[in-house]
Parts: structure tokens; sequence; C-alpha cells
């Protein structure tokens, strides 16, 4: 699956992730008007909305970026239903050959570590038969619980050739308290990576490890660092856009072969709509705004790479 | 909620929970065949079948502790389906009066925390109504992301009279890989546990915060540390019974008010029948060996504190 991302992203030269996080508030009126009429103000409406909001955004972004990442955070506040809004939204993603990053941060230990592995990247064992409960191409991981936490989840990746993202250094501002926390002269976070470097050599793809890590964009110099701890590990960078991220602080995510970063976008692409830049083209053309601000994160990107 | 949760521990002289977190080879074959026979080797009828299970321990020792604590991840690997069970099993664990502690792990940042917290904890509101979607008492939080990760669930907890159990130092052998490091002289679990605390002074309850800790059985000695740098913290205590933990361990996670703590077991109690100790209960009475473990595990914790 690392390789098939790869691939995406040399054929859309655009290592770029839309992020499927969708709060109510970013769904355009006439939609949630529709879901509501169908299925009134509950949780089955909502969970309408939010699907043929993200479904109006695939078809209009999906030919120009490898991947989408669905935060499931953003579905499981609706319960049951968001959740099958979320299951949806994979399936139909993966029908139009997108790599789908699961954003779920789970972690646990050993058997419990286990289940949510195969729930995600796996399948699951009923009487003879085998289903897969979400089945999506990579999950994130927490790693504060250590190996035994981190190892069930490769195990699964090995089996079905899919992939993580484990989190080393998170975009917020707070990620610091303990991430940054200074242990034999080096921060935690370099600990973490080198971990993540250990635990991806067990799991390599052609250029890269299946096992890739988490570092937000807003912390440029410690993206430096970390890709030199970690050199063929695929780094997952949120951040970009709303939270302060720009190209210019990303170049040094990747390494000199143009590759080992991929950058998420979340708001600034699926509610582009709301931006003064984007404006003009209208709340009923939300997703002609997304693809507009596809486009121009893609070049942003590639600007900055180029003239590194 | 911490409130409640005391109290029962008082009425049920047990701070036990037991934790429903049903691996589908614990669940007896005359509920696998029934569930099977109905909705086939499907998702389904792995869903069914663990929540018949759960049912008939939920029946056969509700009176005897004040707590339960589903671990979602055993919910989840079924995909859907098995999501529904937990739910049904958080319900109807609610109609018996027992307080639920949702073993989610849940944790991210900002308004991704917040979609968590509202979703578990909370209510989500939807046009102009507002929906509870999963509904437990309480849930685990994993803090790696620092205060504005934690911040969003007690904002949460402090609306709802809710709490939660964020993880300090977890019972599994390769904890220490990071949660031990040491930081400024003192390894970084205690770190975590002097903002667990700082992070509860704004939410108490009569005489313990709503946001409590999580800390393994299997390390007593850290427990007794812990014990005295939140003071006023309820810890949740794993890892008793299969995991290696005694009653014996145990006491230095309590307070001289015989408070303080809540001890979990999991497969000791839910799959009990599988002991040669319950053996002769037999499976068909699986719940009555759930009861009898129940029993003894409370016996052993109140010898432990009285002998202490």
């Amino acid at each position: 699956m690392i390789n098939k991302l790869i691939d995406k992203i040399r054929k859309t030269n655009a290592p770029i992730v839309v992020g499927l996080d969708p709060m109510l508030n970013y769904v355009p009126k006439h939609i949630q008007d529709k879901a509501f009429a169908e299925y009134g103000e509950t949780l089955e409406g909502a969970a309408e909305a939010i699907w043929q909001f993200n479904k109006g955004i695939v078809d209009a972004t999906y030919d120009l970026i490898p991947a989408v990442k669905p935060q499931i955070a953003m579905y499981e506040q609706f319960g049951i239903p968001g959740l099958q809004a979320y299951k949806k939204t994979i399936d139909y993603c993966k029908s139009k050959d997108l790599v789908v990053i699961g954003d779920v941060k789970r972690g646990d230990i050993g058997s419990t570590s286990a289940a949510y592995a195969v729930g995600h990247l796996g399948k699951v064992q009923v009487g003879s038969k085998f289903y897969a409960g979400f089945d999506e191409d990579f999950a994130t991981v927490n790693p504060y619980l250590g190996t035994d936490g981190v190892k069930p989840f490769v195990d699964v990746c090995k089996e079905e050739n899919k992939g993580l993202f484990i989190l080393v250094k998170t975009s917020n501002p707070s990620s610091g308290e303990f991430q940054d926390r200074i242990i034999d002269g080096r921060p935690l976070y370099e600990w973490v990576g080198e971990k993540v470097a250990q635990w991806g050599e067990d799991h390599m793809g052609n250029e890269y490890s299946y096992i890739g890590a988490v570092v937000g964009a807003t912390y440029p110099e410690m993206g430096k660092v970390l890709r030199k701890i970690m050199p063929k590990t695929f780094i997952l960078v949120p951040g970009y856009g709303a939270q302060g991220g720009k190209g210019a602080d990303l170049v040094h995510f990747f390494n000199e072969d143009g590759l080992g970063a991929i950058v998420n976008s979340s708001r600034g692409i699926i509610a582009a709509y709301k931006q003064e830049k984007y404006a003009s083209i209208g709340e009923q053309n939300y997703a002609d705004a997304s693809r507009k601000a596809v486009e121009d994160m893609a070049a942003d990107i590639s600007g900055a790479l180029e003239s590194r």
C-alpha cells in the first residue's frame, strides 16, 4: 500500500491528502436541508448530510490527489449512523482508487490493539468466515503504550500489505508538554521517531516502509531532524493551511527524491468555499472551491520543493 | 458521576469494575450457535453472540458491582454491528444502574478531541436537536497530545457531570519504553500524573475529582508514588488476575479512607468458567462462574485492604 501511495503521488504530482473531517457547519445549507427533509434533524439526517458533502468533494478532487484521510472522530460524534457514514466514505473513496488513511489514533495493549488492527486494517474471524469491519488502507496509531501496543498493528499490516502512521510530534500548541521533554539529552519525540524507524524496518516497501510517522507542519525544525532520524519513513504532515503551516515550511519533511512526506489539509480544502479567496465560487458549488483549493495547495508545495 | 461511583463502591463494598471485553472464543458454544442460527456466521451474528454473552454476565453480577468497563476495541473489530452491540451493552448496563466506563482510549487535538468527547460523553447538535451518540459515564483518554488534547474532554465532562480516566502508567510489559523515561530526574508517568492532578482540580466531586487516572496493577511500586502525587484522583487499575496483579499488590493504590481506586478484571471474570477453579460450574452456567469470580475478587481485595 505504501508502494501504491508513492505511485499515485508520482502520477498526480501532488503529495497531498484531503482530510475528510466534516463538521456539520461546513456542510452547505442545501445539502443539510435535503438530508433533514428525508431523515429529520436526527443522527441519521446528520450522517446523510456529511456523507453527501464528502461525496461531492471526492467526485470533484479524486483525479488530482493520491489519498484521503477521514477523521473518525467527526463521524463517531454522530454515534452509529455517523460511523455508517464513515464506512460509506471509505468504500466510496476506494471505489475511486484513492488510498484511504483512517485517522483513528487508536492504541492499546496486546489483544486489544490486535482487535483495533483487525477491525480497521484486517479481517475478523466469525466461525468459518472472515470479514473486514472498516477496511482502511492505513491507520494512525498512538505510541504512548510502547512496542506491545504497536506490534499487533504491524503484524496485521504485514498480513494485509497495509500501513500505519504513528504519532511522533503532533501539530497542536501543547504537543510539547510531553513530546518535547528532554530524555538523555534528546526530546521524547526523537526517541519515538527512532522506535518508528525500527518498527518500520520489519515491514519495508520498495523505497519506503509501510510504517510511517505523523509530524505536524507547525514544527518545521523538528521535521528536519526527524527526517534524518527516520530516512525510510513516510511522514504524514497535518497542520497545513488552517493550522498555520505553509508550503515553504514543508520542504524539510521531504527527502532529496522529492518523496517521503504527504501533507494533509482538512478545513482548508473541504470548507474552501467559506474562504474569501474562493467565495465567488458560491456555496452551491462548494466542491468546485475544494478542487481549486487542492490545485492551489499542490502548486504551493511543488513551488516550494522546486525552489529549495 | 464520581460521587455516584463512590456511593456504589461503598454500598457494594467492592471497588471492582468488570471489564466487558468479549472475545468470540470466550462466548459459550450454545450462545454462539443460537446467534449464528439466527444471523449466520456474519458480523451481525458475532455481535448478537457477544451481546447475549454480556447480558448474561450483567444479569448475574450487577448487584455485586458498582461499574463495568466495556473495551470498545472488542466491539469495533466487528465493524458497525459490533459497535451496535457496544451501544446496546452500555444502555443495558445503565438500565441496571451500573456506572459505565467506556474504555475507548481516545485522544486527539482541539475540535477533534471535542468531537470524541461529545460522541462518548456529551450531546451533539443536529439542527435544533441534541443527541447522545454513545453516552458512557466515563471514558479513558490518552494524554500523549497534551493539555489541548485533554481539555475538550474535561469541558464536556463539566457540562455533563461525567468523568475521565487518563492513561498514566499502563499495565503492559513495554509500557516503560516511553512512560518510564527519566525527565529532570523523574519518570514521564510522574509528570503525566501531575498534569492529571492539575486537570482534575478544575472538576472536583465531593471527595475526589471527576478526572481519574489509569495505573496498571502490574506496577504496585509506581502506584504507591502516583497515589501521593494525585491524592484526589481516583485510579482505575487494570491488570488484576489474568495480567498477573494480585490483591496484595493493590493496597498502595488506595487511600487511608479505603477509597481512591477501582480495580478492573476482564478475562478473569467474564471467562471465569474456563478456569480450572470454576470448571465444575459448567459452560452452560458461565454467568454463575462470573458471579463466583466477582465474589472471590471482592474478598481478595477486601482482605488485602483490611490486613494492611
